[in-house]
């Protein structure tokens, strides 16, 4: 899908299902909203943790906010 | 699928599989009911906040409810 | 899938997998079985309230009582 | 799928993933096991209901027995 | 898949994802693994029962054991 | 997949969605990771038991770990 | 999907659905993010262990952090 086209190489926020959110640079993403992330920084209810580049299973994803 | 070319540009309300509510302008979507929303007030049972523009990944979508 | 020709126009009861039941008028719908109701009266265990217009994902549909 | 196709204008059980059963003629179905089933009478643990004519979403389908 | 070939006219137990367990001759299946199973015995934790013919989803089976 | 073809008549384990392990010999496989295992031993946290052969579908599929 | 390209014969983290995490060297994948890891250590809340190869079905994956 073309909706993300305007957030590459830019910062963004991943909602996953499992609560988790990924804040980090938009480098990659494809037709199943499969993602990479650049720069990560992960947070839960609980903690927050730097994991440098990250690539996403789509199917995890619940919502992408751009920063 | 067509049935969301008539909300296009108007303020829809998106209820997700987590209870979440998202309303929002719809701005646009794709056949697997991936949306993008701009202008989004995020609710659920405990808090509201703005989010700006947000991409939905249509598998989360329960029901869209134009306003 | 045709099954749900005769009933287009016609008052409609959905029960969706979270025990939500929408009752409307179906005025749309498409192989996934994302339909479109029209005045439209949801309700759970402990409430109901008037949506108007609604579009349901079919992935969340259990099952459709013509009324 | 052919399987159902000697159940057709019979008498079936249907057991869905919430464990509701439904109990009516199959008049019709497709491949994804959408059915359409006539003269129905649902029960779950606690009660039991006519419903006329019901069409269920087949990914909600557990297992059919022909009665 | 042809894995089931072997197994057409012969006794099998399916485990289902709600720990159903069915055995019975499998008679036919597809290519989802939906199955039919004849001269079926169900059980669970607590009880037995006897079902005779029975179609099943495939999307509900975890394992197949032939006997 | 290819990456199963090295583990063809050699022990592996099974790790399933629903925490079943079950060990046996790889004797054929689909592109669903549908599996047919041979001299299959099940274990859960509370028990192991022998099986004979066993069809695993796929999409019960956590990891196979080549023995 | 591409993105993985880079990390091939390099270690990786990855996080499962279950929250398990497996962490070795990336040996393959295919278009489902199913991989094969090399050498592999893979722990939960309260264990870990070794287990050499392992074949992941991509659909348990969350997350991929490059090593």
């Amino acid at each position: 899908m073309k909706m993300l086209e305007e957030s590459l190489n830019k910062r963004v926020a991943l909602l996953l299902k499992d609560n988790r959110v990924l804040e980090g640079v938009l480098s990659g993403y494809d037709e199943y909203m499969n993602m990479v992330l650049e720069d990560v920084e992960e947070s839960n209810e609980s903690l927050t943790r730097k994991l440098g580049t990250v690539v996403i299973r789509g199917s995890n994803v619940v919502r992408i906010v751009p920063k």
